[in-house]
């Protein structure tokens, strides 16, 4: 990416090997991330352009001489962040803290939306799993690298448990994904916010119970009015503007929680201090889904969540800055990028 | 109160049972607030003055029809806010937002820096002490009103948990209790953020392990310093200021969490950003001191804690105004009034 709206498909040097506990991957199924459009709408010219996305399905193609658990062959998972595995952030659950760790889709260690990367801290970062690269379930494992463990990760830090009033606010694919956590945990009534008809119907399969059209102001007051005026115990915050925020402490009941996944843009502190009178906590940050990839995972290979169907359009390489596009109009939920 | 910094001592009505719910409480011992200091700095002024003061022990004079648990002549502690103790958010331990419940301090129903004062919802929100009113115990008592219960509320939505890193920032009364609770509750390194020396000496009295007399960035690099670069999991968060949130998230580990108590004066949303990558959870808000109470007694029944040594100051009555002024200045922690 060159500057906001300037996406190029460009050759550059191979990726390689640089440390011996890298790996060297070779990408079979990338994808267009939500938070991939901050950028393309805001982004500042660069004079070398940015290599973009951070999650990605691939093969092993080679690993650094310190590397234990993965050969070459492999197919595996790769979380959008890297981390050891080992530290103590990492043992914590914190993996997106790894004193180890970053970021991929930055100019270090490269981007996804590629044909190969390299992997830092290959053992603590990418997750073997056992199919074969062309299996019914690629597109489910694929949101395990992102949007599915940052939809369970809103769900887990806004206490979602048995019983409880959810809302999810965002329909893209992570509010989507936050749904389907909602329902594994337990929540018994599950508000969707939004309005378009698509996202609706794949909200409702995913399992929410309820559906609030309404903006703003409004749609606080009608989830305080579905739930007995009192508002929900667990808010899924999957945008991260000042609206979305200020939505998501009005229709937190009092002592209820916000789990924040949605990339900060705040302007206003309003929010902040309603929660507060509130008894209103707010959680999360980025994902730590390379730890939840263990949790996922079997729920994914026997079945029991689609997260997959998230994808409603497949592209190639060549197509990708078509696919900005696509999610940028929200004519496409999440873009997949299939490559070999 | 009139104005920002003007404080009368006034003959008004007599307070008097108006719901079957009420009690009429005989106030013995008040007290002024940190809280109290924000409207004597920024208060607009009004024509009838507001009735101050949230914190009281006192004795029951009278009781309403419908109150069955309290009876003339009982010793009590009263909560800064009142509430019915039996909705859904009492039954949820967040006795601030009781359906039936509000706060004292305001026109209805009146302020505790007073003779006598008219408690809603009695049943639920007077606890009976077993001691006489001029026991020894009385100023620890005294603090189960509000700053006790306050600091132990920072502790607990701040997740104080054995073994674990501290910071507590505000070296005001709440800041103080909240040491104490930090302590109580298994803390095993308790940062003090201040530089007052008869705050600091009392801090370290009621368990503080180390003293931090930086501020600003340089207070975060000097925890970060004394906590191997990673931050406390805990930071108390007793102020209220953006400066002070600022700091509680700088110095709060990845995955650590605030406890804010400190009502919100906030400008700027630097902060909130900051604690999103480095996945903080911010929590608190008006302590429900009710509930604690429960838990708190007995530790100041039986000598275990003694917050009322925050009090260094006792006045009558009509030197009210002259304790605002005291504690404004920071001549004083917190102000005792003492009738009867």
């Amino acid at each position: 990416m060159y500057k906001a709206g300037d996406v190029r498909v460009e050759t550059v040097p191979d990726a390689r090997i640089v440390e011996p506990t890298d790996a060297l991957l070779r990408v079979t199924r990338a994808c267009i991330c939500g938070s991939d459009l901050w950028p393309y709408n805001l982004m500042e010219p660069v004079e070398r352009g940015r290599p973009m996305g951070h999650e990605a399905i691939g093969i092993v193609e080679a690993v650094g001489a310190e590397v234990r658990t993965l050969k070459r062959g492999d197919l595996v998972v790769m979380p959008f962040a890297y981390s050891d595995g080992t530290c103590v952030f990492c043992r914590d659950g914190i993996h997106t803290s790894c004193v180890n760790g970053g970021f991929f889709g930055l100019p270090e260690p490269g981007g996804a939306q590629a044909e190969a990367l390299r992997i830092p801290q290959a053992d603590g970062t990418l997750v073997p799993v056992p199919v074969g690269p062309d299996d019914v379930l690629m597109a489910s494992l694929l949101t395990l690298s992102d949007v599915m463990g940052t939809g369970h990760h809103a769900a887990v830090t806004a206490r979602v448990g048995p019983g409880r009033a959810v809302a999810v606010i965002g329909d893209g694919a992570v509010g989507l994904c936050g749904v389907i956590a909602a329902r594994r945990l337990g929540a018994e009534q599950v508000f969707i916010m939004g309005r378009r008809p698509d996202r609706i119907a794949l909200a409702k399969d995913f399992g929410a119970t309820d559906v609030v059209s309404e903006r703003g102001d409004e749609a606080v007051e009608r989830v305080r009015e579905l739930t007995g005026g009192f508002g929900v115990h667990s808010v899924l915050e999957c945008v991260g503007t000042d609206q979305a925020m200020a939505t998501a402490i009005g229709i937190a009941r009092p002592g209820g929680a916000v789990g924040r996944v949605g990339v900060p843009h705040y302007e206003t502190t309003d929010a902040w201090v309603t929660g507060f009178y509130n008894n209103v906590t707010v959680s999360g940050g980025p994902a730590p889904v390379r730890g939840y990839i263990n949790e996922l995972l079997p729920d994914v290979l026997e079945g029991r969540i689609e997260p997959g169907r998230v994808f409603d359009r497949i592209v190639g390489l060549d197509e990708v800055p078509d696919g900005y596009r696509a999610m940028n109009e929200r004519e496409s939920i999440k873009v997949m990028v299939r490559l070999g």
